[in-house]
């Protein structure tokens, strides 16, 4: 299934950190149910502190439920983690664990970082309190991170400027579900809406027919016509800023698919 | 359809506004693509500082795609949109049109709000900057806006204890994904993922049975178990509010739909 | 003393609000002194928030010690004061108290609003939490608040462009402790720093000669020439946008002290 | 002057970043004046976006003017002002430049920062935009850093719980102010207020006597009692986080001055 585009020796390295807010749930409606604008507040501004945070060490990190968030952190050691930890508990009225794992597969690599935490107990455990544990990546190669950048054709035309926008909504996010599910099942790629109409997914190493099958499965599945700039590099940033050219180079040649 | 819980008589009356980012896409790649984490910083903050504006005066905004952003606005004027228009243009590099309408059926309102947005210009226009239409709800009763509060039974020990965090994710989005499309298409009602495994949805009025078709929607489609609280008031916190309250109730009763 | 430069009958009347987080020196050492920038950081968005809030309500909030906040709240009643402390409280690790007094003149009317807060409790109990005491301006008329708008005449050309930035800092630093000391000593007015330049100043109704008084006294004192606009409102914001543009006249005009 | 507490041999070497808004006061006024709570919002944020980025590689910055902002960044490198200077452009309507000194004596290092600043063009040039020149601190030593961290004895006692918050911010601002010029003049160390009655001083390498001079020249001078903590490091944090462990000591002790 992975038929690699380049090298056939290379393999990715992903380095995958889970953060959990501790015992977030509870804490949202004790002693009451506590205002919504609040928690949406306190939510986006945390994860905005993320993306800094990470980002400017060249990882990148994603919403996804918000009290869970998914990063790739190949770049940031233990200190920084611990650093991270310390810095949400100062400012924030909850604190965060975090689970670190590597593996070739995105998901592995998750999927081990998340058995930390949970390991750790529950995430509505009121014990459990800025756990963390993982391994690290120490070493750093330039094909570690292979990050793919999707986008939607010609978005704006066909739905921003046309339809409602709760309808624009549901094609996108019809098309974003479409693509998780394939590419998590078929690759053990992890695949996260970054707003507007664009997809970021952390993969392994894949060739560009995957690709092509990626984005012919969603025009099938959920009739969203979708392309993809692939890039690798030594950190998330570095890939994914690749991978971004990579896309520009799609809507300029007209292509679907284009490597860095 | 629309047979109500309680007064026949009464009718919700949402005003929806579309914040919509001016420009936004080729502003992310002029005159290089800029630091993906760097977006998604201004994005969620942008974000959060609508829903401090936002709720501290009563409504509600949901992230939707961050670019387009949707709100209940009931109880805010044109003074109050005009005011969020400046400050925005006064704090971040970017600026936003909003587009406003008013109508017993949500999707309906939005409907009207896009239109007035879109009719000023392109979202990718160079042109259009801080556009503002709208008409607004002058006067306001306690059963104009109607708000149900969903979240997904037992979802940390189904998922997040027990998974790893993309494939808890998958589950909460394949729930949601099925949730949105079915109560748009029903009832023209609003839903949209607030984080966890929480989806808030503005509402026509609607009847016990209603909710309990759409949670057996979801159930049969993505078997994914929801149980959800309905609250109704003058404004989105207030109803918003009572449909938290109903929701605890679920919980503590076993039940799953629980009206304020 | 209080020679009014317009109708002699008008006279201001101020509502001044004290923020202070509560036992806040306690927790910033417990239980080991946590890391200095995490606590700027935690002050100034706490800071900036305020400003937001109080800001888009008409009121101005000035940083004064940051774990002690001075306010200008006219037009913000007691549910505003309760709704921004339980903002605060549902998204920062720390609460904040609030007193609130009314007066003619502003340093009496922060006088009475901290003494509100000290009957709650010391700044240091950890026994008072989120107390709110107070009376409010409850009707608003057009000269109820008086703004002065301070500046340094050619700062940029005589300091920031020519010397280090910190003898800048010091030069415009000693001007502002000056004036802060003269205005509170003869008017009880309340001068604040805003950064640059730049200070602004909650007055009592006072004459142009009181301002020239005011100018003459800094450069004598600390050899600091500043200039200044005066503005009149129902609220902060109209009062100091108004001295803004006055002070935009100053510029033009090359006069060193205009009333709006 | 500069006798040593400890090896005679030893000497700092700060390095020194001044941060500059660009062209900042026109835009503040262009095309009208905008709203000062949006500015303050702005500058304060601006402010913690500074000490989260340089906070958590170990420097420390204050907010001096906030349109100017003075950073002690001993371990950040060319790269990492690079990255800050365009995440600030990616995320603000500003951008600011910045000059980097290196002197065993902290004025020097930032009289040299500011030179290179200004002589890439005036502060409110139109034509300047991100300029960053500088020579960078390329190894670290153990004593490169000194920082001081004083407080007032009983703060909140004699002023904070007895009288009203303007004439506590006097007092302590007085302090301040005296303070500074003293530790400048006679030391060309650079005092920064950091909130509550806390000032930390960026020093050369001190003795015990002259930290007790400094006090006793703020007692005489403002009726100010102060105490301070001294600590030294590689690094802006490590110094400072031996100073406030060092005035925890003077605390407990009834001591004055503490060295780590």
């Amino acid at each position: 299934m992975c038929r690699r585009s380049r090298d056939p020796g290379t393999v990715t390295a992903a380095q995958l950190t889970l953060v959990q807010i501790d015992n977030y749930g509870p804490w949202t409606v004790t002693p009451e149910p506590r205002r919504e604008m609040d928690l949406q507040t306190l939510q986006s501004r945390l994860f905005a502190d993320l993306a800094q945070y990470i980002g400017n060490r060249g990882g990148y990190v994603f919403f996804t439920r918000f009290d869970n968030m998914v990063a790739v952190t190949n770049g940031l050691d233990r200190r920084d983690h611990e650093l991270l930890q310390e810095s949400v508990g100062n400012r924030y009225p909850v604190t965060v664990s975090l689970g670190v794992g590597v593996d070739a597969v995105p998901i592995e690599a998750l999927e081990t970082a998340t058995r930390r935490v949970q390991s750790a107990g529950s995430a509505q455990s009121s014990d459990r309190s800025e756990a963390l544990a993982g391994d690290f990546r120490a070493e750093t190669a330039d094909d570690d991170v292979s990050v793919a950048h999707f986008d939607v054709n010609d978005a704006t035309g066909k739905y921003t400027d046309r339809l409602n926008e709760f309808d624009s909504f549901i094609n996108i996010e019809q098309g974003y579900a479409s693509l998780m599910r394939y590419m998590r099942e078929e690759h053990g790629a992890l695949s996260f809406f970054v707003g507007g109409d664009n997809v970021i997914a952390a993969c392994p190493d894949l060739a560009r027919d995957d690709y092509r099958a990626a984005i012919d499965h969603v025009a099938d599945d959920a009739d969203v016509q979708l392309k993809v700039g692939v890039g690798t590099g030594a950190s998330p940033h570095d890939a994914g800023y690749a991978a971004k050219h990579a896309l520009e180079d799609c809507r300029y040649e007209g292509t679907l698919v284009e490597f860095a």
